[in-house]
């Protein structure tokens, strides 16, 4: 696979909010996407030719992003080979803890790589591509460190800031 | 619709004996059923061909019984304008609580009417597909009245036995 | 039954904002309906009038909103042998996971159907209640079919716009 | 009131091995009771007589025992203006966590007193029905006061062997 | 007892404007009462001193609001043989949901009559002691058939008023 | 405090199967201790007695551990200045879930150093009271790391173990 | 990477019976693996050395089995880029719940690729890392294909069997 | 160890808000202390570093603060024989309920001492630290005792103001 992409997919536009946490971890870390609203449910044939034409151009991992009986991402990892990561979204009273038993429970055969609720699993859902395609391509492997150091000295900063402030206290 | 008939699919066979409470209760409630073995995830076509088969045929109603991250009622219900009752299944370490959110918090639009987890809701499956039926057909809404008359009957039996034991006290 | 409508009761009038959904999907999809306030522990007699009432003039379907430890849906049961359908309510310091539990939980022999927790559940109430009337009424069905067909065009739409969205990054 | 009594109701017969720790506890503490199987949904009219006939005969407290979406509490409370200890059952595969819920988070204007999941609360309904109808009966709370001290006894006891094993070591 | 009251404690002055409902509803139903600031663990000899006293001067019922792990009311149970209500604060990360454990869960011998987490929980402490001390007092008693009666007749008008709801759509 | 000890309190003596494990991790770490059974609610002031009588011997830690509403604690904590460390226990319907947020929810001002649920939550206790004797008593600090590192050993030898497993495949 | 294998670690040998699903399942798929004991917090050197060796050696894919507060799977994490998968084990009193959360709701930046609790989830982790490597391995992604078109034979099997067992009723 | 301090360690500065009350409430009981922001995945090494120079320092007790799959206070905790209180942050959909579970459920052998989720818990990881210290230190801990006699009198003012307005109704 010369130049793989990640398809991501959304149950619905009200999920764009926070998936766009997943694009900009894309676009940091120089990996290709491209991304579709389209529901497990409402939009079953839709949703099959997504999958299937992705993956005939050269997706690599896809990720599905749905809240509440978030069944997306089983049915697209039902559709391909491809690893999936599923985000389960926070909406809805009970705060996205049904969107992740929906997801991370998956029978043995057909796994989805759950990540964690709302925006810490948009982001990770990027850091994780990244690092799955990175496994063959050394320069992504190497974006993922780069930004594991900007990191590093992102919180050495704080830390600093933290020092000012208990001396001034 | 003449003569409906309840289609049951089921994700797994080991699903196969607590769902037979509801092959029980539509025999006693003189509902025509059929039953299959079919998974959401790894027969997804199979499905399809089920479903749209049964929905041309007559089917009135769908019952699916799933388990962990239980997709399967979702599935069904994307694939036919039918009523579709979801059991829970009550397998794993979280004990059929995964299925139960995976089966009842469905997003607008695609409904799955849930029922318990496990046993209660397999039976209740069956009395509530009668249910449905009966509204246009009189003599399966008589059944269902029978059997409520008959389970007073039993009631008032076991309260009979308790005020035996207590005078045995 | 010629003409059936859906009965719909609430436990409280603190409801009504949310179960106006139900009121909108049922007059979408061409469904007759009334609706009620009643409390299954505050005015039990009048719930057991209305409910009788309702099924003696030709009420199909009930529907049944409670919140906190909802027994509505419960006491509607045992009322009639029409399919009832209960939508937990949201509200309350465990956000609806009471009523949820209350409504779903139903031990074996009188069935509620119970969908999602507030807002989604109270639309699916008015899908599900279309679609098993549907099922003796293909006027009902096809209404169903054509606001499924229409959804899958709002789906499509909300799609393309995400589509120029990504375009104009 | 001259002779109070406590009326024990339970939603099936299932629920009678936990349920006689109640009767031995009313026994030990010296209160008449008697106690019935009935169910909220199953037999609701013969629920209502039985209320309404323990409550003109004389009955102070009621206890109700059932699990799953426990509604037989409310349905009691509805009934009766004495006051309604309920017993959530620790059957099916919610371990009584839905029993809980059903029977503690009522709505406000019909309270239930909630006790512990099971057996513990089997007793202490037992425990607080005598405390109740003690408030007016001096000898009902000696009774209540004597067991505890007994209680004590038994606790002391226990650590005195404690303590010998400990020693042994 | 010639004329019972009903004692109050509070873990903190923040529980107050919750359990002005419970103040409401005593008033109301004609119910004597009496309330502090009390905690469990910070000022435990003033909470013993408290519950004896009230216990001597007559009181008939205790309740007890506290949020968190709520220890309050099996402290206060273990120092009296007169019922002790429990009502579990909203308050804290899990929304009361570890209070309604810590109150519900008592072991076997000390019974807490829990009622629900909040608002609904603080009415319903107050209807319930009211219920208790209706048994011996039937001038009681009748407050709160009053009260029903009064609100079936606000159910009856809200049901009234959503007609004309209706009838303006 | 020369020689410092543990004082261990269980609410019952059906807790002593588990909390055996923190005598032998005390054994082992060479950390004298005692313990007693004694509840919270039913011998409140033999709790008393037994915590002010430690503490004047020279109790450095308390340890409890309860089941259910787990008060045990937090009552232990109200009684000294000492360290607290809670054990939830296992048992009943709800496995100990009850017991840990009745133990770790402690209100500001009293703190419980809560462990894990049973046995791993006994052993810990343990662990945890022979650290916070050993930051004034170097050879019981000693001989937690020496513990440490017996641990190292017997997971390399299990590694060891497993490659030959895997080699045998 | 020419010929890259997956390493397992766990934390506890008691996790074996579990984690032998994922070896078959990577043997059946043909992917090649190592595993090893290793503990996150008794030995965090070693688990280091295991980790930071493996990467060097070629691993393309960590998986990482631990039970309780599961932090495994986020210590193999912070140390490679290579994507890791977390399998919740299902021991202990909340039966795996607690590893799940300790697994997937990792913050942003560190992603854990989690999968269902004990065993589904330990097959899945399996079919997981093979669909990972077979991206930039068509053999491997072959044999994924043909394992899901064998499980399409054995649930057809299974659906024949019910076909048999109903027609004998 | 002649004049020990607490290191306290968060796993973000958005914590910092919440273990303020940390530092004021050691700062009240005359605790030294100092403050770090790390963390356990981005930042490992440095987290290695900051705990051994602490521990050689002096420190007698450590804090650590992280919210969602809270590793920090085990990662800290295997790197020290220091005793270890774990604060479980409140942010994310889950409101801390996985912080708590992913700190207090460690497995035996390397104990956290697990306090509330959130500000409560930030507060008792100040007062328990001064406890643990307070055990050699007579001084703190005679500060600890003066501070929860002003808690006393803070509440016996309290309760005297619900007394004025009481009155006042």
């Amino acid at each position: 696979m010369s130049n793989p992409f990640v398809c991501i997919v959304m149950g619905s536009d009200s999920d764009l909010p926070v998936m766009k946490s997943t694009f900009d971890v894309l676009d940091e870390l120089g990996v290709r996407w491209e991304a579709h609203v389209t529901s497990a449910h409402r939009t079953p044939e839709r949703t099959h030719e997504i999958i299937k034409s992705a993956e005939k151009r050269g997706c690599a991992v896809f990720i599905s992003a749905a809240g509440l009986a978030a069944h997306l991402g089983g049915v697209v990892a039902s559709l391909t080979v491809r690893p999936v990561i599923g985000v389960p979204m926070e909406g809805g009273p009970l705060n996205g803890y049904d969107a992740l038993l929906s997801t991370v429970q998956m029978p043995g055969g057909i796994p989805v790589a759950c990540v964690a609720i709302g925006k810490a699993g948009a982001k990770n859902a990027g850091f994780l591509a990244a690092q799955i395609i990175g496994i063959a391509h050394p320069d992504i492997a190497k974006n993922v460190r780069d930004q594991r150091e900007k990191s590093v000295r992102e919180i050495t900063d704080k830390d600093q800031a933290l020092q000012e402030e208990i001396d001034r206290r």
